[in-house]
């Protein structure tokens, strides 16, 4: 981040029409902004992407999720037939919604807004295997560098994660016990609301991989390949493309979180392009954004997933960084230009 | 709020393609909507309007504000040039802004969204004799209510409110102390961003005034024209004309919140309308929303006023009903219908 321009940013909120401090945390991301973006005030972030980053896991047949493998599939077809919570909500708040199937283990049929980009049909089971080789972890987030990258080239000045992948916060707490060095206890949660025989069993597969890899985090891909998923290997790179393009990018809920502590493991300067959209109920989301210093902007007890809490928190990205561009100063107050 | 609606709003989101639960405070928020709108789906609030209720206080000669009592009529001829906080947001979330003078001290120019109203150029001193007249506090409730009829006629689905006077949260303070019998200390907040002098200049203001009036709670217009500013008082006509008609009001800040608490009072009914469009930094609004158990829905540190917390969830309230509408439910994924 740029410090003469969150200086400048912090400058200018001291001088308009409203008393120091007032607006909180929308002055600290406007400054985040500014510093991103290099110059105050920042560009306002008005065309806005979510991709959805689908994958499935061998880890499934633990029995971690009550639900069947193939609603992955399934919901990718809904959200490309605009049917999903995830397309109400972008439609809502201005942002366009792209699929990316990086590693579903269904064949899917083609449509204009999927890009298949599949890696594998699904990890492998991380609680006895790696779940994917290195070169596959490495494949997955090239996936979404270039992802980033051409949603950039194509105009959007802010990124959206989401992800879809039954099971998929297994994988999520895995990594993010792995980096934070809580407890599998502690890092597990109820996903899409199991119930406490599934969250046991859950929590023993979270302890059964960190002890079976060894896991060195010197090595965040190592990590990240022996326990992620494909989705979460995905937005690493998204999130490191939309850094390295000093785009700001806004974290949906605990798979972000999760492929966000491995992107600061690789690269902690790209932490300055993210903004941590909302607090997923997943346990997983609040010790990796502890990590990561980052405090969410919404808390509405979600846990849904599918870009839906970053989505709702675009419009408060945008204003924030409006309020710099369009509100008068006290100089202006005492002197009015008509 | 009608049951019938509200638990078909809960049916079907627990038929939507998404796990049980999984939305949080978004599906409590749209059963609210069901309820005061008595059908499911409720209709999204698309067309917005933030009204801003301008007024000044005599309290302010006890030098509760560092700020001198002109800047409200400034303010207001911000807000009228579209170069405050409130139109930078209201414009990237869709509001309409509208400002109604009930109390400036200063005559202002007439302007084409300027609504003159006023009862009167300012309150009187709530430390040392009531603020205004019961019949006063009548004719600036009437303003308000008026206003949201107005509004509701004209088309909009959807209120927000605002306000704008220096030294109001004074009054605030005094008026949710009053309803919840909270102390001085803990209902008076540090306002614009006032040092410890101020400060406890202004919790003794509040409690020479809690002792000076003889409060009867039963009577809460009689309260509210002991403590109040002539802006809290619109407002209170305010969420009750919007909560007549059944349409949801969001409220802002500790302006809105003490409002609100007096309103209750008035018609406990009423708050079925409200939704707590943020948490203001000021104590008492913590302390109201708490009594009227509403939970705010963004809570970003913010303390400006004006309706900005509002217009900041307007996206927020929006989606929750649009998921009610858009999203398909798990029976149509099962049987697609091309």
């Amino acid at each position: 981040l740029d410090r003469d321009a969150m200086r400048q940013a912090r400058e200018r909120h001291d001088q308009l029409v409203k008393p120091r401090g007032s607006l909180g945390q929308l002055e600290d991301l406007a400054e985040q902004l500014a510093g991103l973006a290099r110059t105050s005030p920042p560009p306002i972030p008005e065309r806005a992407a979510v991709v959805i980053f689908a994958g499935d896991h061998g880890v499934h047949r633990h029995g971690v999720s009550p639900w069947p493998q193939e609603i992955t599939a399934a919901m990718v077809g809904t959200f490309l037939n605009g049917r999903a919570v995830i397309n109400a909500i972008a439609k809502q708040t201005g942002a366009t919604v792209r699929v990316v199937d990086v590693g579903v283990a269904t064949d899917l049929p083609d449509h204009p807004r999927l890009r298949k980009e599949r890696v594998r049909p699904g990890t492998d089971d991380l609680a006895t295997a790696p779940a994917m080789t290195r070169a596959e972890a490495v494949q997955a987030v090239e996936v979404g560098i270039r992802t980033a990258s051409e949603l950039v080239a194509a105009g959007h000045s802010c990124l959206l994660t989401g992800d879809m992948g039954i099971a998929n916060t297994t994988p999520a707490a895995a990594l993010v016990a792995a980096f934070t060095g809580a407890s599998p206890e502690d890092a597990t949660g109820r996903g899409t609301g199991i119930d406490d025989p599934t969250w046991t069993t859950k929590v023993a597969v979270v302890r059964q991989a960190l002890d079976l890899h060894r896991l060195d985090l010197a090595d965040p891909l190592g990590v990240l390949a022996a326990l992620g998923g494909l989705e979460h290997a995905a937005t690493v790179g998204y999130l490191l493309g939309a850094a390295a393009l000093r785009t700001p990018v806004i974290l949906d809920g605990v798979a972000a979180a999760a492929a966000a502590i491995v992107a600061a493991a690789l690269a902690p300067d790209a932490t300055g392009a993210f903004i941590a959209g909302h607090l997923s109920q997943e346990p997983a989301a609040q010790l990796a954004l502890d990590k990561l210093a980052l405090r969410p902007l919404l808390d509405l007890r979600m846990r849904l997933g599918e870009g839906t809490g970053a989505s709702l928190a675009l419009p408060i990205v945008q204003s924030a960084a409006r309020v710099l561009h369009e509100v008068a100063t006290l100089d202006e107050l005492a002197n009015p230009t008509p």
